[in-house]
């Protein structure tokens, strides 16, 4: 329960029929979290602790999606319900890569998620290096026959994840564009930040619904390692080792709770975050916090002595992981929940996801109709205090397990996160509980409760206006 | 060859009898090491490049010698030459880790060095903790049948070390302890400050010839994981397996090399370092850095000029690595040399190594008999500029290596690096190349050719002073 201090605040915020002003109730939700009132560390220590990794289609993301129905219905939350969807699961088998010459060396690599096993007795071959993936589209069909290939890029670090952006092509259209030329396996630089020896996994594009050649991320040191011998001049040889399978008839699930809107229960704030993780980590940043950050804001609403108008539901997705790069065949969480939920979708008012780690919020996005709105000027007077800037673009690509929802034309928002770390840590072994500052965690649950709040309780409309108001077809500023 | 610049200096250096005063060669050899003009980086980049991980007793290590042996040679050292010594080598096999309840997880773990392999098919146990080593001690014999003791004892970060001398006890002990109370394996929270998802590995006391039980260090973060689980009252049972084995007709070797004196090259300062390294990273920090920093010192002296007085003897230790926690039988490079040159050892003048990664020498330490003389007031007035303060002890622990040589005898020297950061990379996987700053190299550098250009172009003894004297018997300053 949040303390009954009401704060004297100027401004327009849409009313609420009972209790305090919409703007006075999120300032005591953001306060409350700041406060370190909320459940988001205690919920992603337990997920984490409890289950570990859950990968997509494991009995561990299963027995995680029971327990976080159960704790939701713990909680308090209403409508509370799981919903299974068919996968191919991909399974990490045992792993190893050798440099055989000029000198024997063991190299820290890591299956790409969805990558065929190698055959039993390993393969090797020469390494042919590639400073980037264009370089490696350059090559000619065959000239690679019998070589392993290697894109060596490097992740720029960058606040929005720019670089991971710039890089990731790298890791989804590199097996098949190195099968394309003939190449037997592919290595990757990881598509990371950090110098450590841990590689980053990741999907990779399907073919014929497996990943052409088997790929592998290297750690950076060892990417490091090849390049400086091959810079001597020598030949790099390198055995690579895959026991990776597939499952064909597993499942996965989203997990789905609401609090119950009080006026238009039917009208639908989505808050989304994904279950699953991959194998190596824990999934604490990625993305353990995120369905702690959603989790706990909605249950501060939930708390309040008075719901919103319209329905907060926290949608925590699974099989996020080994989502498909390109549709269709996408076949993930965020796919199932917008077919389960075709029929809702014209009811969902605004979208957003939490899925870019544990760092502060330093920005929002809304959709572009709302750019100018009151509602805008309403939740930067909020969030302000916390140090979350008014974005200059509307909201555009706001979260994989969303972007179906928002491609069937539910407005998506964003609130953007320092990623600037985020990819020392993204997809790796480090991905684990210690890594999660608990003063950041609260305050990204202060930004989303809210905005959640605010959204819920207010009657805007996030949709593009008619035509006639133009604002839809204005293109964002630069 | 440095450029023949003079300083015009103050002071009372030892005179040499050809050539400008010590202490403006000492302060050109400094200035030349700051400026990058020597040979660290490319010694420890070619060094780990071309062999990578070399532990004692390998090929790898074997292969490490010879061409270090050539390169001495090419670089227009004299006298140089290997000496090689039986050792029964440890090899790593694969090695595995589970949380097998209350869930299954995987958990990154080292077998300690030295450790025996666990049965064909691994072992399994309940898992009890104890906070320290003491704790572990206060088990009664018996009460630990079956089960698998876990040390969780954190390795306080500091600059000297101080937390590493303190946490080092539970790995060098803790089987043996843990093995008397009847467990069948030993789990220790690695000896590390750092928290990524490596373990830290080091060797483990022998009992009749081998490690008592399989022992393995776990990474910070999966003894966090394990202590989480069981402070939640829950039995936490593991899964080990560990295919380690034991060569026992290896050999390992030592590699000499001198700069000869001009009047006395029957005295010898000697610099040591160790070419071995642990098997998971490079030994790019532990030690390629300490070869690279002795060397590089050496070569400037070398291209000086003129010789110094009495000869500069480099030494490259091998099986470092593996030598016993506590003599006897501590059959390494260190003893190997001691033995070999025992009849020399009263005319070594000085001794002392690097073996403490990268960063910055911040300290020196003499002999207690040289606390007070002109010699450290030259050095000081040599290495203050580059940030080096006179210790106010004697110097004491000056190093496994040279361990055997000063207890025969010989005085020791210290030159202290800030080891911050250092147990953040110290037998881990991530000890690689890119770990390596130029700038703190080149300052290593200049503080050792400093140093030994100094006492070997001195005539001063470092030996205790006859006790009329009283020196020797003074205590160290607190």
């Amino acid at each position: 329960m949040l303390a009954p201090v009401l704060l004297c605040v100027g401004g327009s915020a849409a009313r609420a029929a009972s209790g305090p002003p919409a703007e006075v109730v999120a300032a005591q939700l953001r306060d409350a979290a700041m406060a370190g009132h909320d459940i988001a560390y205690s919920w992603v220590s337990e997920l984490t602790t409890h289950f570990g990794p859950r990968p997509a289609g494991s009995a561990s993301e299963q027995q995680a999606a029971a327990w976080v129905a159960a704790r939701l219905k713990a909680l308090g939350f209403e409508n509370v319900h799981i919903e299974s969807f068919p996968i191919t699961a991909w399974v990490r088998g045992t792993e190893s890569a050798q440099l055989i010459a000029p000198s024997t060396q063991p190299l820290v690599i890591a299956a790409l998620g969805g990558s065929p096993p190698t055959p039993a007795a390993g393969l090797e071959g020469d390494v042919v290096i590639f400073p980037t993936l264009r370089d490696l589209k350059a090559a000619v069909p065959g000239s690679l026959n019998g070589k392993i290939a290697m894109v060596a890029q490097r992740t720029v670090r960058a606040q929005d994840g720019a670089g991971y952006t710039a890089a990731v092509p790298g890791r989804t259209d590199g097996p098949t564009e190195a099968a394309q030329r003939g190449a037997i396996a592919y290595l990757l630089r990881s598509v990371g930040t950090d110098n450590h020896r841990q590689a980053h996994t990741g999907t990779a594009r399907y073919v014929d619904g497996r990943v052409a050649v088997p790929a592998f991320a290297l750690s950076a040191p060892d990417a490091d390692q090849i390049e400086r011998i091959a810079a001597l001049g020598q030949t790099v040889r390198v055995r690579l080792f895959s026991g990776a399978s597939y499952v064909r008839d597993a499942h996965s699930q989203n997990v789905i709770a609401e609090v119950r809107g009080r006026e238009r229960p039917q009208e639908v704030v989505l808050l989304g975050a994904h279950l699953d993780s991959w194998d190596q980590g824990t999934g604490a940043i990625d993305d353990g916090t995120g369905t702690a950050i959603v989790t706990a804001a909605a249950k501060l609403i939930r708390d309040l002595p008075h719901r919103p108008r319209r329905t907060v539901r926290v949608v925590l997705f699974g099989s996020e992981e080994v989502a498909q790069p390109t549709p269709p065949g996408h076949t993930f969480g965020g796919h199932s929940y917008a077919v389960n939920h075709q029929a809702e979708l014209a009811n969902h008012v605004l979208a957003g996801e939490s899925d870019f780690g544990t760092d502060r919020v330093y920005s929002f996005a809304l959709p572009r109709s709302a750019a100018e709105s009151e509602f805008a000027k309403t939740l930067l007077r909020v969030i302000t205090p916390i140090g979350v800037l008014a974005s200059d673009r509307a909201a555009e690509d706001v979260g994989a397990d969303v972007t179906p929802t928002v491609e069937a034309g539910v407005p998506g928002f964003a609130l953007s996160q320092d990623g600037t770390t985020y990819f020392d840590i993204h997809h790796t072994p480090d991905d684990t509980l210690d890594k999660v500052d608990r003063a950041q965690l609260d305050q990204n649950v202060a930004a989303w409760a809210a905005l959640a709040w605010l959204a819920a309780d207010s009657d805007i409309d996030f949709r593009p206006r008619p035509a006639s108001g133009g604002a839809a077809a204005t293109p964002a500023k630069p």
